[in-house]
């Protein structure tokens, strides 16, 4: 894949050690295609609007905390309306799919990409695809209209249905062509924009003027470059009530102990951001962060000490948690206990059978998974116009003939950005940087400092990590 | 107070046009002070921290929307801890005081000085100023403790009190010298930030060690150079409620008419964020972009055609929308109806006479004002986050001996900003900017543009604006 | 109307005082009918259920606080499905209608006619009238089928759409005659139901066989005979999330004073409630305990004295308090100042100018009016089960050739009620029965005793008033 | 114990089959004890209630579904305050303790006790008992004053904490003695109030004057006799919250399916309310409804059936049902799964086997188990005013000498209810009653009838089971 990759990202460089990491255009590989000019200068809304196009040359910073002699270093795109599109409204035929997981917001961006192509471009021809990637191929379709679309906002999940996995490239492709489709909106995690990726690079190759755009949607927050994943901010509200009850089950018993596992496969922002928001929380364990159990300085030591300081505690645990402790167990029993798949359960059962022994201290435990209840609630008021500009930035995108991108927010504005930015790693939290040390000021818990060795990436300069708030 | 306003800027320049617009610190008119290890760095939860304090030399940039040209501008301060404080810990005898009106988020930021500086900085003398300003010459104070302030996030208000005006400089820094306070935190709107810089410009005059560290606060994010203000997502989602409510009663009348007050007395933030968010909203009147109710495209024609396509209607109106008219109502009617003055209750008025008369339309008219439902509640997740890094910015930089500034949230980094530019102007909706375009598309409301004059500060460049989310 | 009025009732007695007030039915006017075996029968929800229809002979006491020789009293038909039924499935027409002011759990009765008409009885035929009374012959109707109303239970409001007024009973009745309506839901208040049971009249005197069946709505809970309406506890709820903000700002200020205005027109249910729910009320006035401002006993000298203590409060006052004032004051000032008539607005008013005067207490007094804030929300999950319950009484009544009644829970048994008994007065907060009383002893509120002569209809025995929980 | 049983229970009888199943009184075992004029005379709130205290004859009925000729039957005595008080308000030394597992409501019972004792009957000596029935012999108490208790009701939990089992009836009455209580009230459920009722009678052998006061609690409200156990409401309304989860889930997969595992070990109340509520449950499990998974009728078939159909499907299971499935699995399995004892995560388990085989639908299946999200969370406004007056009636109930009894909502009115009859069976949803009738035809689920036999208790005659709303 070594050449297609460049396919994706166009790099322009300026005074002052500035980089334009762009995205690719139609006009890469499309030579004398026609433009029109956009009809939103007819539109009312935007009659008002000065200078309501944006610059060719806007472009937003990746790195700002900056010092007097900083290079300029990388930029991205800026998101917005173009004087000129490259598709007449009726010609357009979109398309939009999502999937992976449940996350808030999945309905409003559905929502408002059928609104802005309606509204501010005129185009109602737009299909929803059934249930993820392999509805391209294997199932029916869905007409959306602005109508149809109209209150989805307001509902958790995704009218589209979704799925992980079905990704056929060619299958795909085929689809698309055979239906006359020339915008493809996919709305989807890590491993669904790197099918978008392929998908963009066989139509690169194949030569035809159809836009794939991405959204990307992680309720992890796990995506490298943005500011936050959409739907984040509602999880983590959601996970804050699930700390509470467990708060309130663990005051209520003697050395009561109350238990959340939160989501975050490889990254704990949810744990993190829940825990600092509640302020109930004992100790947080991601996946960032390895920890033990046994011995000094060690999550079982820590505990006593918490139960016969304040008589309970709450314990949050991401679900990519402790990944070694588990798979280490895994290899010694050949029965392949299920149970220990779910670290929650895991690390209940080894709590509990910790403090049944040698007349430790007698405990209650109470285990929380709020993990379906937080994925499909409606989005918040915050998110929810969070996923209205990710949408119109989605869709001004691809008018104006851009392709191979997403749409996302870096540093406060919405911007276009290559597809292998977001795809080549994963967002972790950083736990050598102050958000991390802010949690563990407020929790109190140990570093566990043994098993971390601070290496890899991990230990980068993390200054430029966005605060997030 | 010209040349005292110079007090709290300090300007350096460097490379590419780059511009520091930097924060007083006590060694501008303190020779000679002596300074102290930071006691964070044999605080365990930091041990892990590489890099922990932030560079001297770290600066955020207010523009970001950038040409490759484009030269650099203005910077702020980083906010963050330094490797050396101002003060030891056992020295240190801080103050909190709250101004103005209340806004969800007070008692967090409370709360978080206050853990902030016992368990980071090792300080336990906190006073708590009763009821705004006048509380530091009228009324007793209230020790705070992390016990006493450790739950007050959950709840709404403020645990301080909070008061308007009371503002009298010589008596409040008599006050702050007489009970030996050498740190003030003020945490207030506009006003409250003009006394503060007062109160600085004063302390400094005496050659006093007292640092003065400002939160800004404000329902309406009326606040320029912030992204947002704390509070302000927490009241969209509840103001979102309102406008439910009023879609509600409006479907199930004939001709049902909700209209919906929000906050917003010099700019319609609330009122517009509300909108978009909600999708329920005909029509959003706010302070920047005057509107007239006769003749054509006024408010009345358009609310005539929307009531005949769709039976109903929704129209959210900010506080300190038409006053013009208020105005000019109030100056031909020498009687002063109170009643007036409230503009939800005034626009209810006018629309149901307008319908009454000739045969109008009959209609039916639910007008719901939930401005102090929202004022009052707790602060969400996000907001709860935002005002713990607040608070601890506020702290960083006051124990690191900078002094007349605000902590505040700059393209998503914390900085620390001079009074004069957080008071200088107030933030407003640009009503050529693309996110007012946004919601007039949403809407499909009239743009009003006969009395829009599209001059002034709303027809500036601003492609800087924050983008919000 | 003396003679009609027996229609509405027949009376059976029985030993040892029982009377039995029942309902009329088709074989009192219409002789000879044909009757058939209920379709529940072979129903497979139903096939389990012994004895599942209701003996002929079931009745429910009215009141049942009795000693061991109290005669047995006034009982009331149950209601359930019986054995026999008076409409084959496909002769049944139905038709539902909604009147008056928005309460929760509207859409839930609504859906829960379909759904029971549909799935318990096999009837497919019923028309949503549109927009209150006045939709039987100003309005075109909407088809209802269980799939339009699947989901309508999570929103506030009435589908159908709702209005006040409009009854003209003659083309009521033309108009059902003329549709082949042979089953009239009517959901509404007070008013509402005397229209029904003249409705009812004048089929009985054409002699049609068309059931009338109504179920008693009234947010004010003032409907007398039942245990209480349905959406009561739903706005209870609501109500003290605005006693919660009002207390938030009234703590927040020095002598801060907050007013929450809530429904309740002639009876103060919602207000009591509320305030014995959410303990923060200092002050709760309503219709049925009149009370003054000013002098001894008077309500200045109370709020004095309790900011003097507290340094704030929470005032409660139901819409229809204080009329007598109100009245006065309008005699007296002949312009007729429209902000009188909102009792919220006056008592805001009336203590602002109270403590302005004379050196009194500087008070800092915030407004609460959540009304329809309340009224719009969908109804919480005690309330749905209720609401599905009364409409299951109204279908199995009116298959069952019943007429002229309304469901209603009397003593926690669904059972059919004579519509006189229901609209001959409204069920009011007796304000020398005990709940009355608990709610003095929470607030310590004065009685305002000079006032209250405990005359008339509030001097009563009050033993057998339903304690509501 | 036959001969203490009759302690518990004074049958007394009257006219026309008249029965008062009476509770125990100081006076049936301590010969000559002085009475006093109830304090409530002066105080003011109950100073305007004409006939305030109870009539000494008023009594409730047990059955309320009578024919003209049935016999009266089972009465309860009214809750209340009396005339006469058999405790001086500074002899009064109360404690108050909880036991067995977190309900919505425990708090609010809490403060009320406290409140109504001092605000009443001027008690101002009430300990709080820490941790449940162990908490007397082994723990320290704690003391509650109408100020500790203020805003507890705004918390869920007990702030007394709790714990399971630890009656040990000497040490108890021992601990009793020593402290010198004489009015003990005891919340919990079913197990606690037989150790309630074996305390009471130790008492009763000392001849101590001692009041035995108990408020029954379960969230799976299978208590007998009472209309409803308090926070049952509070309760319903979350489990709806994960209703709605799993539904948006089920519906977002293709063959998605929903699984929510609910309260209720013994009954299935909170699953079948929250079902009825709820309405997006394809099929309610509960313990009273044994079903099977395998051939025809069974719970696969169904499955199958519904998947076809809609594609997608919610179940709820409450944790008690299945037991029978459960326990011949492991009697097989001799190594025993402890998974296996989750039913939620058993059918779960089962079903993905089940789907997994033979070419059969490939599912996606969500489990929820929001137990501890429920339990914890504080009472509604329903629930709020629903536990004051419980409290209220054990108050009055003890103070006016009343012991052995707990208080009960018996058809709306507040009772006082001798210990047997709330701890002599459980109360079950009569799955031959129409409530589960009603049920299955919300859900159109089987009757799994090959296995409901239909005998036992089950199959009685169920007309006056309490219908609940």
């Amino acid at each position: 894949m070594g050449s297609e990759r460049s396919y994706q990202m166009k790099v322009v460089t300026g005074e002052f050690g500035y980089v334009l990491q762009d995205v690719p255009h139609f006009s890469d590989y499309i030579p004398d295609l026609p433009t029109y000019p956009n009809p939103l200068r007819s539109n009312p809304a935007y009659s008002v609007v000065k200078q309501y196009f944006v610059d060719m040359d806007d472009s937003v910073p990746e790195k700002i905390v900056v010092h007097k002699d900083t290079p300029r270093g990388v930029h991205f795109r800026r998101a917005g309306p173009r004087q000129k599109v490259y598709f007449p409204s009726d010609e357009v035929h979109a398309c939009i799919v999502t999937c992976g997981g449940l996350c808030p917001g999945l309905n409003t961006v559905i929502r408002e990409i059928v609104h802005s192509l309606d509204y501010m471009y005129g185009v109602n021809k737009v299909l929803g695809i059934d249930g993820g990637y392999r509805g391209f191929y294997a199932k029916n379709t869905i007409t959306l209209t602005p109508k149809i679309v109209n209150d989805i906002h307001k509902r958790g999940g995704t009218i589209l249905g979704t799925s992980r996995g079905g990704h056929d490239t060619l299958k795909i492709v085929d689809s698309i062509q055979d239906r006359g489709i020339n915008q493809v909106y996919i709305i989807g995690g890590d491993g669904t924009l790197k099918g978008a990726a392929v998908i963009y690079e066989e139509i690169r190759k194949r030569g035809l003027k159809v836009a794939v755009a991405g959204i990307p949607k992680t309720i992890d927050n796990d995506i490298p470059v943005i500011d936050r994943s959409f739907g984040f901010d509602t999880a983590v509200e959601e996970a804050q009530r699930a700390i509470n009850a467990a708060h309130v089950e663990a005051e209520s018993a003697e050395n009561g102990i109350g238990v959340v596992k939160l989501m975050g496969r490889y990254s704990g922002f949810i744990a993190m951001h829940a825990t600092l928001a509640s302020r109930d929380v004992d100790c947080c364990l991601i996946p960032e962060s390895p920890f033990y159990l046994e011995g000094k300085g060690g999550l079982f030591e820590y505990m006593e000490k918490r139960l016969k300081e304040n008589g309970h505690m709450v314990i949050v645990i991401a679900e990519g948690a402790a990944q070694e402790l588990l798979t280490a167990k895994n290899e010694e029993d050949a029965s392949g206990n299920k149970l220990l798949q779910d670290v929650g359960l895991w690390i209940s059962q080894k709590i509990k059978e910790h403090f049944a022994k040698q007349n430790k201290i007698p405990i209650t435990l109470k285990y929380i998974d709020p993990t379906y209840m937080i994925r499909a609630i409606p989005s918040n008021a915050s998110d929810n116009v969070y996923c209205t500009l990710l949408a119109q930035s989605a869709v001004h995108g691809a008018m104006a003939g851009y392709t191979g991108f997403t749409s996302g927010l870096v540093n406060g504005r919405h911007t276009c950005i290559p597809f292998n930015r977001i795809t080549e790693k994963q967002n972790k939290v950083v736990i050598t940087d102050r958000m991390w040390a802010r949690l563990l000021s407020s929790t109190n818990q140990p570093s566990f400092l043994k098993v971390n060795k601070l290496t890899g990436e991990n230990s980068g300069n993390t200054e430029n990590q966005p605060e997030m708030k």
